[in-house]
């Protein structure tokens, strides 16, 4: 028998876990043509040809007890040097290896950060709509999710009501910048609002809060805009990294934690990080993986494609009436839905083989996500079901009772 | 600040790991080759080149997208399924990829089961001395990890002690065959005498009380000896499995879970492993290995020369008067230490730059660990080191309390 959060998880498991899982079901009786998956950022665009490349190349030059044997808990040393000298380049920091912890990528990330820092009963603030898999991270170490939304239409946070949000028990906020699911990037000027409010804040309280960056978007972002580097703005912030999408490698469970040693307790907090990769049960990052990436440092996939994507599917959904905020960065549209009933308007969307994923589960009810990291053609192909989706609510006959029907 | 819990255990960190750090301290003052690491499970012989073959081929034949990719948090299917007609072949069993999810080696494994299974406040019984981390991935989902002693010398299981400790609390017992740290195997005799009980006491308390068995040195065996497949001799049984020893690859965190349909309520315990991979932040196991596993189901790595390592070092302590059961798989020995301290008698190896793990770590006092999987050069060139401890302790002029000054 399964133990009671398990009977519990069982009957209210991911949505965009079972879309997935329904996605692939329907190609099996439609075809995979004929079904529009937008339901998860599993990244279509292909990985660097120097991904290949290094794989190879560290297959016939390294040892192989090395390349896939154990090492530090938190990761080859020399894999965390050229990292963390790849950020001072970028960012202009001083990190060395001691700053960096290698990870099963950024929810190995958040959940090794979560574990170090928090005492049950402490609560972590999120911005909704947020990616809901936050829940299970914060929660799995006694953490409270406290949920602030953000501005009605632009996403952008609201520090109002973040700092009406936070009290003695407020441990970190955790952002996700660029935003998984709208899309929306947060400048600089909010980022030094925000450092300046939980600067204030951790004074007002004597605590230390937190601020824990999720940031596996960084670089999927159009529009020449500059996503900040969160450790260039406030001492006590983790960078959550992925390159799951940055380099399309979701599968392969390769992110890292970075911190600054300005950060309050740095040392402890370093080997927090590495005990909680062991016990967690992660031991330490994939080890090939790990020197692959120290390779591969400099590689990029082609955003141009997103961007395309993008707009093909931003355009036509707005000439049809949809309500969206374009998205800066990520690759997923955050739309109204043409009723309030979110879950409904996902059921009617599946009538036309159109898999999304309902705004309920990012805390936000009464809009839809959409992953556009599918392929062009897909999206070309998908554009008549979002017509036929629009039309049947604009004759105003279906009720949310009838969707709820399906 | 980092939590309270944490705190603790940067206090008590695992010994084991703290000497392999220790052991790259000390190569870099002596030299590498004058430092006798013994304290890790860090597999020296290579891994076999069908493992460098297919990562070449897979990259070479599939879709980067598919090999990196997301998938069913549980893994390939197809992956699944070849493992299970492997399991099958093997073992005359009936599995199918149902009946199996894909782990982050088998700390991932036996965190998910854990994860799946214990409500806060249940019992997990494991024969000592044990595998140290069993605490951490039993506590951090509420279970009481109860420790039952096995049979003094031989370190078989003492069914009668293991009656004795069962209640209506308990869930699950944990065991690990072959045994790390003492090298031992339960035969089938003890497997079938252990089914009976367990099921003779699940009807007592009507319970389902689990065995959960942690197999990553099925395959490291030597002297012909079959290790019991535990899912022949009991329905509610998980057998937990990693490919770090069998084909040296700790680093790459791979391995799987296991169960039948017969398990109760195996359905929910399927959609539960697959629910727990994802939210204790693993999302999947290794996507590339996945893949290489299913091409290397007949691989194996050189046991000969473990054993070679085993026969040299075990009739060495044993000439010298140390005390040890001669271990017949996996690639420890457990020494009786020369002193009762055995943490005291590890300071004092370390004098000779021999790097061993105390018996305490295993919840087992008086004893130590050896991993004899490093060079049979190395451990020939440890052998006058060895002669120099033990004379340490001849002349027994030494006393606990000497050693604690180390």
């Amino acid at each position: 028998m399964i133990s009671e959060s398990m009977k519990t998880a069982v009957g209210g498991n991911s949505v965009i876990r079972q879309m997935f899982e329904e996605g692939k079901r329907l190609s099996e009786i439609y075809g995979a043509e004929n079904v529009f998956d937008f339901s998860i950022g599993n990244p279509n665009v292909e990985p660097p040809e120097s991904i290949k490349i290094a794989i190879k190349e560290i297959l016939d030059t390294e040892s192989p007890n090395l390349v896939h044997g154990y090492m530090n808990n938190s990761g080859y040393e020399d894999v965390r040097e050229a990292i963390a000298n790849d950020i001072n380049k970028r960012h202009g920091l001083d990190l060395t290896f001691k700053n960096l912890c290698m990870t099963v990528g950024a929810a190995g990330g958040l959940s090794i950060v979560f574990k170090t820092i928090l005492n049950p009963g402490d609560e972590v603030i999120t911005l909704s709509p947020f990616f809901g898999e936050y829940r299970n991270y914060v929660g799995a170490y006694g953490g409270k999710l406290v949920i602030v939304p953000t501005q009605t239409g632009t996403f952008q946070p609201d520090l109002g009501a973040l700092e009406a949000a936070i009290n003695p028990k407020t441990k970190a906020i955790i952002i996700n910048n660029p935003n998984n699911p709208t899309g929306v990037i947060y400048r600089e000027d909010t980022i030094k609002a925000m450092a300046d409010l939980l600067n204030r804040k951790s004074e007002q309280f004597r605590s230390c809060i937190f601020i824990v960056s999720d940031e596996p978007y960084r670089e999927i972002v159009y529009d020449d805009i500059e996503v900040p580097y969160m450790l260039k703005y406030y001492d006590n912030a983790f960078i959550v990294y992925s390159y799951s999408k940055s380099l399309s490698l979701p599968g392969e469970r390769i992110g890292y934690v970075a911190f600054s040693n300005r950060m309050e307790d740095a040392d402890d907090v370093a080997q927090g990080l590495n005990i909680a990769t062991r016990t967690i049960g992660y031991v330490n990052a994939p080890s090939l993986f790990q020197r692959v990436i120290a390779k591969c440092l400099d590689s990029e996939v082609d955003i141009y494609l997103y961007k395309k994507n993008r707009d093909l599917l931003y355009n036509h959904l707005v000439s049809l009436g949809f309500t969206c905020t374009k998205p800066e960065g990520a690759f997923y549209l955050f739309v109204k839905a043409l009723i309030p009933d979110d879950t409904a308007f996902a059921a009617a969307a599946k009538k036309h083989n159109l898999l999304i994923v309902p705004g309920s589960a990012f805390g936000c009810p009464g809009y839809f996500r959409l992953a556009y990291c599918t392929s062009y053609k897909k999206i070309e192909k998908s554009l008549n079901a979002w017509t036929a989706l629009a039309k049947d609510f604009l004759n105003d006959t279906w009720t949310t009772k009838e969707f709820n029907m399906y």
